[in-house]
């Protein structure tokens, strides 16, 4: 009998962490199976937070088989009680023989503490199987863990020359169904989806999530720096909702907070200091924040250099010099000035073609 | 021993027909591979015009050796007279046995006429074998023989945003070497290159084929409409050169018909008559134009409905609502109004990604 390579057994890790990537934030998203004699014994995954983690569950499907059996697990195990007591223990406790672990725990404060007590059990331990597919699926809690902050996704949907909407705001639409699916799915993966009220007054949009049944409903924060925001805006209908503003507006901040709206002040002269809103997720433990603004937030916070990565859907069509852009941001003198980014990746979704760049 | 597909030894033909990329037109590119008992025995393509076609080369080379044989050519053979005598009476009289063809001539007033004879002597003949590739290789005379008109392709170089220059112009560089490298391989495929004066005054470009030598200068033409352009541009120093104007400048005109250069007037309301343009191209023999222009002629032609293609080199760089944009275009009022293309190619072309739009 030919024997799996530990990539295929950590793969299926993988894809059943990706079972809860709609539900774990502010967790990790985590997969284990348990192999005796080259066979998959026990599968688990964490689904949300207070729920048991991926190796108690799969530990408990192995049962009895779990002595002397291969642990995949694309996250190093915790080796300290939170809500459910350390997985560390419980892999002890079941003998097992071998822990692979895709990549260790990015928070600096207990990283490779779980690595070390398995060591110490006399348990062998490979770390690094499919890290750096591991590193994807929880790009922002690592990014939490590691800077404190959330990994912050801009998403615009264009025309081939760079045009979000007509001069006069019709966007809708630009991009096919095939996009605007996929945007829901990154919706849904994020902790807080965020917009300027721009685009709330010319799109009225309620930025839910709709496709996934299961999925927790995001943060949705609207930056309305002068509470603009109609009271019968659709975000305005379904929580969770923060607004944040700047500019001191008594009467409309009463009428906000009556309808139970939480507001914030954030004042960066006039304007929303977008840095501390940034601080203020981080700090409500939210992992990724996909932005879907126009060309005066994208532009802001790409100046404020708040932007770890651009979501664009080009379509394929053509609007025009009239129509609004992407990013407004000060005139450069020179080409040095450019901000420079790196492509990622490209594939097309229906007719569209969708590119990732990284910036930073 | 395993005999090869008729696709194998087509590819071949095709790619002989490459060679001559750069100099066969106003002639079609045609490559051919003669084949006896699986194996070549001829090779020819048509070089340029005047010199020998491809199956007279390819029958040459192949000897006594052509009787019996199949024969591999890449457009239909030519049953007329012209600077050289008709291919396919050299066909007969080398008393091939089967000629594979795979594309019919694209002009219809003789379309058929070769096959008809080589049938008429008893040569098996079977048309259509790689047709979709062939056509991509004469696309430009396909489109002057079937439309009385050049195959139009606009490039762009551009910025995520849509940007083709910052707002004073600097546009120099975008996009990296190896788009740069790409874009002379596509000057030298063109009959003609297309700027306007915009161009000609913020980048004094010379748009000349320099990175092959065997390549035929292809005939630049510049879009001037009152005669604006500088007599020490450098563009004005290599033939051969086109200028077209709209509105009467007597003095310049003289200037520069002192140097030796064309002008051409093709005035409609003040502006250059594009279409008339593309028109006297078409007459002059040109089968693929090339257009390296800003936002205001890039606009213009594409208002004109002139472009059958854009070639559009995304940079992976930011340069913000100030710069200068892709097509100069009146305001739509409705996104029904979008001008439509289908994506036909995306590619990495270095650190640039290189996308290709039909237009029409």
């Amino acid at each position: 009998m030919n024997s799996y390579s530990p990539q295929f057994f950590m793969s299926e890790a993988l894809r059943l962490a990706e079972k809860a990537l709609f539900t774990t934030s502010p967790n990790p998203r985590v997969g284990c199976v348990i192999v005796q004699n080259n066979e998959i014994v026990g599968r688990g995954y964490h689904m949300k937070a207070g729920e048991s983690h991926a190796e108690v569950m799969a530990l408990e499907e192995a049962g009895n088989r779990s002595e002397g059996s291969d642990v995949y697990v694309t996250l190093e195990p915790c080796s300290h009680t939170g809500r459910t007591p350390p997985c560390v223990n419980a892999l002890i406790k079941a003998k097992v023989k071998k822990v692979f672990i895709a990549m260790q725990d990015p928070n600096p404060l207990v990283s490779g503490q779980g690595i070390q007590k398995l060591k110490e059990a006399y348990i062998d331990v490979e770390v690094g199987v499919m890290e750096a597919q591991a590193q994807q699926l929880n790009i922002g809690f690592i990014c939490r863990m590691t800077k404190k902050s959330p990994y912050v996704r801009a998403k615009l949907a264009v025309s081939i020359d760079g045009k979000t909407a007509l001069h006069n705001g019709k966007s809708q639409w630009i991009t096919g169904e095939a996009a605007r699916a996929d945007v829901q799915y990154w919706r849904a993966s994020s902790c807080a989806i965020l917009t300027g009220i721009g685009t709330v007054l010319s799109d009225n949009p309620k930025l839910s999530v709709r496709l996934y049944e299961n999925a927790r409903q995001p943060l949705r924060v609207v930056v309305d720096s002068e509470l603009k925001i109609p009271l019968d805006a659709d975000i305005l209908h379904e929580k969770p909702l923060l607004i944040v503003y700047a500019n001191d507006k008594q009467k409309k901040l009463a009428q906000l907070e009556a309808l139970g709206i939480e507001c914030i002040q954030l004042d960066d002269r006039g304007k929303v200091d977008l840095a501390a809103l940034i601080k203020i997720l981080a700090e409500r433990e939210m992992n990724e924040v996909w932005i879907e603004a126009g060309e005066g937030l994208n532009g802001a916070f790409l100046k404020a250099n708040l932007i770890d990565e651009l979501m664009i859907y080009y379509a394929p069509v053509i609007l025009g010099s009239e129509a609004k852009g992407m990013f407004t941001l000060p005139a450069y003198e020179n080409l040095e000035n450019k901000i420079t980014t790196t492509l990622i990746d490209h594939r097309w979704v229906g007719q569209d073609l969708r590119m990732r760049f990284k910036l930073k």
